[in-house]
């Protein structure tokens, strides 16, 4: 018999700044099994990750890093060209800063997950990717390291022998090569709530995704992202968690080393 | 027969940021005990941490956290009306952000002692000193907490059992109290580099400082401040430290539970 | 024939950051006649400002600079121990930024208003109100500097001849010398639309508020105070509006030199 | 008879920031006949700025914004995936920053030359250089636009019909297409300070350049940039100033239409 399909939904969160408000944090923790926590360089500060950190706890939502480029009037978004050893020390301080944030609240730490440009970069750029896991090795390696699937940043964590989540987009359209297809091309993203449904039970159950040029593509989906924000995020989250527990499929995150 | 005196010699460090450099970290290191190493808001960045914890490692000097407001522009010197929850929150930040990167360098945080404004504002506000000891209380209890000798902060840390360093100032005069002449009096500063040894020896061996008004006053001096910039800054550590140990002063980091 | 009165209503915009919003600026602008726009210190961004001045322009309303302290995560409402010089020099800094933003929009700036704790500060200290005022001057003496009605600002607007226009709030409550109570104090906020208007009402027309100590209290009132945030702002904002108009108040920026 | 050769010596000045010097600016300022002044984005804060303008303006000097990306830990050194409005934007907002601190001091702005990444990205990238023209002709149209000699950013200004300055580097090895050979190229530099000086008077006086495959290159001098700070920065600046002089040459800021 084999073991029951299980997969994390992971949501960005803790991305307010000072007296701004983003996301809908508190709404969206019931529908998901973990949360990357702004570390303060794109968003978040000490407050709101505090508070971010004690919604999470209150829900068991397992906690993730999200550290960004040093670019807030940017979120993050922005390429920056940094250095792999930049990439490095970045990492290890925004690690550090949440890890005390939850261990201040009485949790534990469970994986990491660059944001935006530094995921983006991380995903293509060995040097950067390899520069990141080494940060998540030096100062927690029991830590998860949550990267696009099949990307440099995966592979770099596998490398260093670090527990790795492959993330998948149930929102977004694939290429033949198993990339994203970019956000600038019209056809990045699906705006049909079945068809991202239907995309994300596939990724899950059978491994595979089919590319923008018609192929079949394998894919490893250990992780979906959920959005936070943005008028449908709520309920598209709703859906898709009930889509996959329809399915029989265990919503949980992974064991880390930190949780096992 | 008495246990021989032994004493620490501190420096705040690590205070350049990004291509602006601050301070002869390096020069100074052989002359002090303990380092205080900004984390990023009042100046630090994470390649400047990384740099600076590396030459402490390379000195043996005990490392402290030190952080500050965040006030770049002004060096975290000024004044700000922050709450007693905002002071918990950037001590907890700056102080995991620190201990990352000392835990990817192999090393371990000894200590921690606030920055420029957040160290004066915590000398005598009892809610923010209360909230800076909860701080390291939550984080890492074992880390040893500086503070002004006799203040709110070293009292907080008390009241917490964190154990403490009372700090002393070589080149400052004091006042009936026990508090420093403020820094905008005429007679705040001893220029004189004898007399600012002799007061020094006088603090280490007898615990006892003469106030500006002429009385004698009781100071406990665990932890001597050597300022680490400045024409004179060097060579007066030297003499700081040559003078002490010629007394038979042992020069040597408290012994905080993170150490024992 | 008495000269037929007129009142300005000013409203703090343009305070939303990268990817943050706040504020509903849109919405208010058709009911006030002069916006004080943020400038990057403590809210606002280029991008943000050049947004705001475009639909200011739009709208025909008097466009100020409104410069706070550099706290972007306290949203310059922390107290910061600033000196009058660095009070000038931001002041400097801010107002020709957003003025190079309106005259890239083809605008002309027509008033400067200092933000949260900047604008606290300076209505009770002579210092960093002469030197923001004296920061006007330096660069555009044309144009009119907003304070608090009756404080230091305006007065040391008054003493080096600039345009003032002292401002009055309709949903806070006075005492006795003419000061508001502070936001601390149980009563400081009055929660009744009919009572705040009729107070804007008395101030405007007979240039009187009945103090919370039941004394009444002369006060100038050229312009008023209108928020731009919270769920009832907008909707207050057109009844005070159609209260004046009622009144045979017309609606109006103070003329500055600029405009003159 | 020929008119005679003039050319113009520019130095990046005004880039400390809060209680970090950087440069060498008091020294260098006799030596040169134009300044570009940090903006708060890259270095400079309205403090420095002040100091800075003030300083130029006493050495009779032409003073220029030199706006940055915002990346104040990187010095605007790192490119910054920025769209061409947020380049416009930028430049718009330092520009008015640093005109307003010239105008409190009495003084005049001459001209905009872009700092670091931003300068090195407008000289290739059309969009942005074109953004940045735009800035300075909304803003200034009277400024002087210095940018790469025969670069995408010059052009971008003579296409609106600014003043524009060509610059040339003494110390800088040039290609057969007439661009900087690359830094990390190790014959980038030319260490020798006679060579550098040769190179300078033959740009400046034939309007040629040996590009590094061997060719000559046609090259525009109307401005040499000197470095401030460095160890030989100071000694190089006074020979090849004295080395124009000895030429015949004038050393000149150009005439912008805010100075004619």
């Amino acid at each position: 018999m084999p073991a029951p399909l299980t997969v994390d939904l992971n949501c960005d969160m803790g991305e307010s700044f000072g007296a701004w408000h983003m996301g809908h944090d508190a709404a969206i923790l019931p529908f998901v099994t973990s949360a990357n926590i702004a570390c303060g360089f794109h968003a978040g500060d000490p407050a709101v990750m505090k508070r971010t950190v004690r919604a999470a706890l209150r829900h068991g939502v397992a906690i993730g890093a999200h550290p960004g480029l040093p670019d807030l009037v940017g979120f993050g978004r922005r390429n920056l060209d940094i250095s792999a050893e930049e990439a490095f020390d970045m990492t290890v301080y925004q690690l550090g800063a949440l890890a005390a944030v939850v261990k201040a609240e009485g949790g534990q730490l469970h994986h990491l997950k660059p944001h935006g440009a530094l995921y983006n970069m991380a995903a293509t750029n060995a040097a950067l990717a390899e520069a990141i896991a080494e940060a998540v090795y030096k100062v927690q390696p029991e830590l998860m390291l949550y990267g696009l699937a099949g990307s440099e940043l995966t592979r770099a964590g596998e490398k260093l022998g670090l527990a790795t989540a492959h993330e998948v987009f149930a929102d977004r359209t694939y290429q033949a090569d198993g990339t994203l297809t970019p956000r600038r091309q019209p056809d990045a993203l699906i705006a049909n709530a079945e068809a991202a449904i239907a995309q994300v039970l596939r990724m899950v159950q059978e491994g595979k995704v089919r590319a923008q040029q018609g192929h079949e593509v394998a894919i490893r989906a250990d992780t979906i992202c959920i959005h936070g924000d943005g008028a449908h995020a709520l309920e598209f989250a709703r859906r898709v968690a009930a889509a996959l527990r329809q399915a029989g499929v265990t919503l949980q995150a992974g064991h880390s080393a930190a949780t096992a």
